[in-house]
């Protein structure tokens, strides 16, 4: 025991004075995420049914060494936590007769290794010493041979292993607005996410909960699409508190034997900060930036989930959305990292991500755009081996053209719209592209030069093979796709928008493609908040802001109107009464709060501040701020060191820079005026570049609207 | 309540009426044995400290989907048992609202799904009706979309899921040889293994357990090979129990503070049926036969292990031996299985079985062995799939001449002999070949044609390179090996000896290698039961039974000699006194109760009552016995339906038959005296072949030595 309590000294000691290398718990990289989706994925109940994914779900490996080269002059005591049981090695022996929480290595160079075997959560370490702490330097195998850097996130405490994570609480009550015999509604003011608290549930019968994101769907009792039926048999008052559910109405009624008293939750979170920020002349649009946020605070979890009330899983395509409005509002890293290792688990590869054709390459390029905005290479080294099996999985399913088409036993989702999914769909080929050029930069960041050539052959035969095939100078525009053979002549939005977007084509064809598909109203149009994320920004990408602003006023408006106080899965304005609530054939299937939904918080960032990473990490970035008709518009956009303040009216500019060389691009009619010392280039007609590469400083501009 | 208490009688009614289609529990193929191996693997314990593989050991999946296309006229009750949370769906919808116990199936043709979670043992189910219960026509996946068998084994319990598995208990006690003190010595006469149990302790302070497999070792304190140190802190008299360990020595020894009572044991065991038997006129060889299947019962457990004192693992090499060898003892099918699913656990692979070379290649051969005793067409089926992936493994690996070696991080084991393991060894290259008909073999039974004849193809291409590359017809042998192209002059036993074992060359080939290699002491001698295994039954095979037992009775005759109750792992008659125990550089590191030193089970039955199958699950079999110098011989051998007994002096055979077709085939320098209406043919110069074509018949025959 003295032993322990020398070591526990020298550790206060130590982590005072090597804060910066304060000893975190370690694990096999993916393996938190794997495991913590496990107990998460099966959450998702439906009319008091579990329901787990209809995927391979994965487990974290049990067995697995972690491994370090240390050299220290003099002994030192280390003190070892593991989840799980462990044999130590010094140069690859066994370690006898020792206690485990603490050890005294030997001076020199050694080979540390701990083998920790732990199938119940997954193996992890915490080793404290003053020179030896394990961290990102260690090593670790799942003992196939191949050695990763040790994953490492925010756990340092011996008593709080990666395992024991955890979201946070607070008390939220709700206000009864409805009362009859044994039954109340409770209203709690908003969508909230949380456990409920029964006070004082005493007697003997059945205590319902039913939960509705609308008083319809809570009074609705068994049709509501989640409800707790909780069998009460007590003589002494007690509380109840129910699995995470969510919710704004709670209807409870309890059986005649059964008393209860007030109903309230527990909120659950994930503390993030709300580091973006968007503000502007138009109350509509800061109602909506606002419940956007909120909307995507509710969803961004243990991972991104795609809604709240219903599946509570991860989807790919969902999730990548979800990355891109992180980097607009919380820019919270780890939940993007969370989410990307959970949805690829372990090889080998079987099925497409989620089974769907299209999630797989969303996922390649989430990876990608996620080391674009955070310049985490490490990241990228970390799970690269799992993007080129993935890619490889695709590759294999090529038809003799290179293109992707389903497969038995694939979902091609794109949108839930009618429309051809059969055969080469033109948008398809442009998510496999994308996703080659994806992993193409992330091999070349793995150092696995070879495969990156590889890709980058592959991509741009794809991309010429797109054009050829499907460009349709009669119709201005990409195709829809081509099925045994014949060519569709039908034109969809989405090959043409995600060419836009992924900068496909030149301006010309833009032009072709803003006027012949996304301004044409007789192209079937797009109807779930989803697509419409896509759709918006290339309105953005080809000059249309004011329209694309117009139409989050309508669209976006048109479900506060309704009461929303979060954003819904889809919305059809043609739509009446209890009609918004149905989904998939129930009367209350459809998510009201769903991740996708949250869109604006993306779009007013990068279109209207106007705010996105030039280089990875922010190392460069660009502002090209813009009113769309506004008075006025101001906020902020996080960067992975500190956060970009925009504010703009109709005649100046004032830029606050966090670190990274920044260029602001504006128009303007005459020669910005800028501060002494501050370089502006004119780039082309009333179009000028100014140089913002100083970190922290507020820049004033005066310029002339156009 | 009603409803279970209906189905619940219900049960008890269909039970008895459909017996054979008693409802078992089923899980995903494997994965019981997967789950099974990560609660055994890590019982290994080196001197206190424990000691999982070196290699990657899987997790069962945790979420797969059992699935059953039922049709019945009326609808049925039927219970429900799910280790678990499960979802229950007719036709695609889920069912809500009903007792999880209990659910009343709709009449008609439906499909029935459920989708069970589990990720803390692994899914389960077991579903009892009359017309609908779990069993093996029910299908699984792991929702990679590839559908197995349900796999189903001897669970019928609703109270005994599968992960309820263990082994059985004895209580055995030993007896005090030396007392000291605080302390005692405890010999429980013969090696034994099981949890100890020490009586009325009390006190404060640690008591010491040491086991012994030898009395040195017990009182070799901490250099003995696995020990308890037990805290003792307690005012009142309690017992204390052991996790499981090999002994036949305790030494006990309790600080001053500390009491303790008697020390007992409860052995832990396999329940098995010792089905087979062989006796004869040589005392020493019965002596050598019993300890040798005792030796083999304890190490046949949850799954084959090598060494009950020390790895408590399974090796692939030594496993192989021991399926070979339960087929002439307890014909104990699932602890084969078990053994070679858990040897597998999931794709990908990513190294060698065990990481050894030669041991990827026994797995694949042990899987066709296995069928060809059994006739076990659906195990095949389940695993086939996971020998197609291991085969590709090694074929990816495999240099342009279609040759193994081993690469980086391969271990080429062969066995412990200073012997040249780097490049082409010819010995690898008649295990792969080999490898390559087991899974030809398998991929016919399993439906793959396509890969059956490829691989076909490529054992022929590579056995007729062995012998175009390493026979010498210098040497009259095979040589040893090619290193950076060029050949070996050495010549070894191995690749001869197996040439002989799988069929490969013909008499004029097998008498060289007879007299230039088996017979030839200028040849490195074989010093371990292991490879002891092969060298005896190549002896036979090119008939120097004689020199066989000659070698068995000196070989285990000395261990037996120096007191051994089981045999050792490794025995060199040239050691003496406590050399013997040591190994691996450890003064006890040996093991002195190794399972492929029971190498006589499978010897004196294959060899001796000479019999064996002919077609798989001995549909056809021979009888060719021998008295290899012997007065008599009589014995047991178990087949899936029923024991052969076989009897023979130097006058009479007796052939007790099970079932299936047999032939007995016997020299006799003239024609055998055989019963009337039996067949017997003459088939060479003084060999005959006598039909025993009736089942459970004795045949006698009177015969003449030649």
């Amino acid at each position: 025991m003295k032993q322990v309590l020398i070591s526990l000294i020298l550790i206060v000691f130590c982590l005072d004075a090597f804060s910066e290398d304060k000893a975190r718990w370690i694990w096999y990289p993916g393996d938190f995420e794997v495991w913590l989706h496990t107990e998460v994925c099966g959450r998702r109940q439906e009319r008091g049914q579990i329901y787990p994914p209809f995927w391979r779900v994965d487990s974290p490996y049990g067995l697995v060494r972690f491994e370090k080269n240390y050299e220290i002059a003099e002994p030192e005591t280390i003190s070892i936590f593991a989840e799980g049981r462990y044999q130590l090695r010094i140069d690859g022996d066994i370690v006898y007769h020792f206690d485990p929480q603490s050890f005294v290595l030997p001076a020199g160079k050694h080979d540390l290794q701990f083998l920790v075997e732990n199938y119940k959560t997954f193996p992890s370490l915490l080793v404290e010493g003053e020179m030896v702490s394990t961290g990102e330097t260690w090593k670790v195998t799942n003992q196939d041979q191949v050695f990763y850097q040790a994953e490492a996130g925010k756990f340092y405490s011996p008593q709080q292993p990666p395992s024991a994570f955890c979201l946070e609480y607070k008390p939220v009550s709700g206000k009864i607005i409805q009362k009859n015999g044994n039954s109340v509604l409770v209203d709690f003011g908003k969508e909230i996410f949380g456990k409920v608290i029964v006070a004082d549930v005493k007697g003997k019968g059945t205590l319902e909960l039913f939960y509705g994101e609308t008083r319809q769907e809570a009074l609705a009792e068994t049709q509501a699409e989640t409800y707790d039926l909780l069998p009460v048999d007590r003589t002494v008052f007690a509380f109840d508190t129910t699995e995470t559910r969510a919710f704004r109405y709670i209807y409870a009624t309890g059986e005649p034997g059964v008393s209860f008293g007030e109903i309230s939750a527990l909120y659950e979170y994930l503390p993030v900060e709300y580091k973006g920020d968007f503000e502007c002349s138009d109350p509509l649009l800061n109602h909506i930036h606002d419940v956007s946020t909120y909307t995507l605070h509710l969803n961004t979890r243990e991972f991104h989930l795609d809604g709240i009330k219903r599946d509570r899983w991860i989807w790919s395509g969902d999730a990548y959305q979800s990355y891109l409005m992180n980097f607009y509002s919380f820019f919270d890293e780890d939940v993007n990292k969370r989410t990307l290792f959970a949805l690829r688990g372990h090889d080998p590869v079987e099925t497409h991500i989620n089974t769907i054709l299209d999630y797989s390459f969303y996922w390649m390029i989430g990876v990608y755009d996620h080391f674009f905005y955070t310049g985490d290479t490490a990241f990228v080294k970390q799970i690269y081996p799992r993007m080129k099996t993935l890619l490889e999985f695709c590759l294999n399913r090529a038809n003799k053209c290179g293109f992707v088409e389903g497969q038995p036993g694939d979902w091609v989702f794109i949108d839930w719209a009618p429309i051809e999914k059969e055969g080469e769909v033109s948008f398809e080929q442009l998510l496999l592209s994308r996703g080659l050029e994806a992993v193409a930069q992330s091999a070349a960041l793995a150092g696995d030069g070879e495969y990156a050539a590889k890709c980058y052959r592959l991509s741009e035969q794809i991309k010429e093979e797109i054009f050829e095939t499907f460009w349709s100078d009669e119709k201005n525009a990409l195709l829809h796709g081509r099925k045994d053979g014949v060519l569709s002549e039908i034109v969809t939005r989405y090959a043409n928008m995600f060419a836009i977007l992924f900068g496909y084509c030149d301006d010309t064809m833009k032009g072709k493609m803003r006027d012949h598909v996304i301004l044409n109203d007789s192209i079937l149009p797009i109807t779930t908040p989803y697509m419409k994320f896509y759709e918006l920004a290339s309105l953005c990408e080809v000059g249309e802001k004011e329209k694309a602003l117009d139409f989050v006023r309508d669209y976006w408006g048109g479900m506060l109107k309704l009461g929303a106080t979060t954003i819904w899965e889809a919305y059809d304005p043609s739509q009446s009464g209890d009609e918004h609530y149905a989904m998939y054939g129930r009367p209350f299937g459809k998510s009201l709060c769903h991740a996708w939904g949250a869109n604006p918080v993306y779009l007013f960032g990068k279109y209207l501040l106007g705010v996105k990473p030039t280089s990875p990490g922010y190392k460069t970035w660009l502002v090209e701020p813009s009113l769309a008709g506004l008075e006025w518009i101001k906020g902020k956009v996080p960067t992975p060191d500190g956060v970009i303040e925009v504010f703009m009216d109709k005649d100046i500019i004032r830029v606050r820079t966090a670190s990274g060389k920044g260029i602001l691009r504006i128009k303007s009619k005459k020669q910005p005026g800028v501060g002494k010392g501050v370089v502006c280039s004119s780039v082309g007609k009333n179009l000028y570049e100014i140089k913002l590469d100083v970190s922290s400083k507020e820049y004033t501009i005066r310029y002339w609207q156009t």
